[in-house]
């Protein structure tokens, strides 16, 4: 590899090897969004799809199809699934978190309304049924229906878990696998599937898939605090704000003093929140090393999804893969 | 018959002729509903669940696949996912419609919060997608599929339709069978396929389920208005309220004169409502025979499902079905 391949980040590297593909992915989301009957329909997805985001999603399935030697066509229906099922979660996250902002633009539920947002969610999850079931696996369908409960129970779980100074790792755990390491996992191994792979290989790529998106929440949730001790995010507080219960908090609580607990409670639990709390919980984390040890769980689990692709077979893209491991974790150190 | 079933309501005959297999469907609800991790899930699905409602949809699928001669286990797999595809669209609708109020109990959203209507409901989706799974039939999944888009389309047109003058009555059909007719066509459609019956049984079950529910639908929306105009339900006037745009309003709009379109342009599309507005609404309708039209096109549909019913075995649950359609535009004599 030359020097620019070396600099490049893995996902860029992913969608130069994957352009076609992803070209066909693009053609087909465009046409599966459009709706006949309802224009508001593609005005939504419209705003959304355009202000495009890292489909790494849908990047993660070609890339699995491919190293297990693929040549159907029906990798590119899964992506396309797959990104369907973001949008889908997105919209309706963006009602429940009530969110103004959404890559970089304003949400759909404040240019339209919370309706069109959660109508138009359930008309992409819809949608992605329907490609799901054009390929004719059923073992595909299995995988993501579990996937989409697993969703939908974490999301339920991170509602009931905000607020609340009892949630443990354990739960946590849950709640990142909901909102992100679920659709990582499903994504990799359906790759897998409707290329025919053993099922070792198709185990290994949901392995992957699921570390990695572990390994991803974890960094983005450190992120929310500031990341690395650093750099301070433009969102770095959000969390702290919607009184969200994530790693860096249940391992600061953990080894919190009477006095320390007192403020937990009072900022996250009862939702009392002044200025400089933010600051004052950052700094509790740093003094309980809960930054660190929080990095070092998304390192162990980056480590684990790099370990996974052992079993799947030797490829170019694999090792990219790989990198990209490393990578969702370079964000916080 | 005896006297009794003679008046016997016909979902009451159903649901006395298929007491055992609905016994097997409330208590599959209820497994499925469980979620190990998120108690909020069951806590919300209980209150609407527990409140009861007809089944209707369910009773459609099991009837269909017993007429079809069905002995195998899945029709109550299939019963199960189209309540809850049912019960997922009520909590999102609740939200959307700003409900306060369902089967007699405050609604979820309420009791609650919109946030745990809108990802218990997908909760119940994702739950609903499991069960059809485990059916193993492709074809089944592709029909369900194809349902749920239609759903999801009619909603989000329901909402731009909503305030529109301009809705015609070819809008106004595309919202009835996504809100109504598409989960009552896929019930009876799929108890056949599951049966394996023959194409022209399954197309005949499709344009009975989805005749009833266009009638069903359309009596309901007179009944918003008086139905008969002897009785006033204590609903009269939501759809009013909210500027639906139903067959009762657009027959009479399509008659009005100039003073009169002023009227509907500012109650409907200009929302500007005063007390009088919904009985002078009413008179207008009764003027110009926009009561009378829409019921006469409700009986229409009736009829158009009841013959659909010749294509398919010859049953006594057949005769139900073809009573069912009788009574569902019996409310509006």
């Amino acid at each position: 590899m030359g020097m620019i391949d070396k600099v490049a980040k893995p996902q860029d590297v992913l969608a130069a090897a994957l352009s076609d593909e992803m070209a066909a992915v693009s053609r087909l989301i465009r046409e599966r969004m459009a709706s006949e009957h309802a224009p508001r329909i593609p005005e939504v997805t419209a705003h959304l799809v355009e202000a495009g985001g890292k489909r790494l999603r849908p990047m993660l399935t070609l890339a699995a199809a491919r190293i297990c030697g693929y040549e159907g066509p029906y990798h590119v229906h899964l992506a396309a699934t797959v990104e369907f099922i973001h949008t889908a979660t997105l919209l309706h996250d963006d009602v429940v978190d009530e969110s103004a902002r959404r890559r970089g633009r304003p949400t759909a539920n404040l240019l339209w309304d919370n309706k069109s947002s959660v109508l138009v969610g359930d008309y992409l999850f819809s949608r992605s049924f329907q490609l799901m079931v054009e390929t004719g696996s059923l073992r595909v369908l299995d995988i993501l229906a579990n996937a989409s409960a697993t969703i939908a129970e974490g999301e339920v779980l991170q509602l009931t878990a905000a607020q609340d100074l009892g949630t443990g790792e354990a739960v946590y755990l849950q709640v990142v696998r909901g909102k992100t390491a679920a659709l990582f996992s499903a994504a990799t191994e359906v790759g897998g599937v409707i290329a025919g792979a053993p099922e070792a290989v198709t185990r290994a790529l949901f392995e992957y898939g699921d570390c990695l998106g572990i390994a991803f929440q974890i960094a983005d949730d450190l992120l929310d605090y500031g990341g690395s001790s650093a750099a301070i995010g433009k969102n770095t507080g959000d969390d702290f704000r919607e009184r969200k219960v994530t790693l860096p908090v249940i391992k600061a609580v953990a080894k919190a003093s009477t006095e320390e607990r007192a403020f937990w409670v009072r900022v996250i639990e009862k939702g009392q929140q002044a200025d400089g709390d933010l600051a004052h919980a950052m700094a509790l984390m740093e003094r309980h090393g809960a930054m660190e040890a929080a990095r070092d769980a998304a390192r162990g689990w980056a480590a684990k999804a790099r370990q996974a692709l052992m079993a799947v077979p030797d490829h170019p893209l694999r090792q990219v893969l790989s990198d990209l491991a490393d990578y969702v974790v370079s964000r916080i150190d």
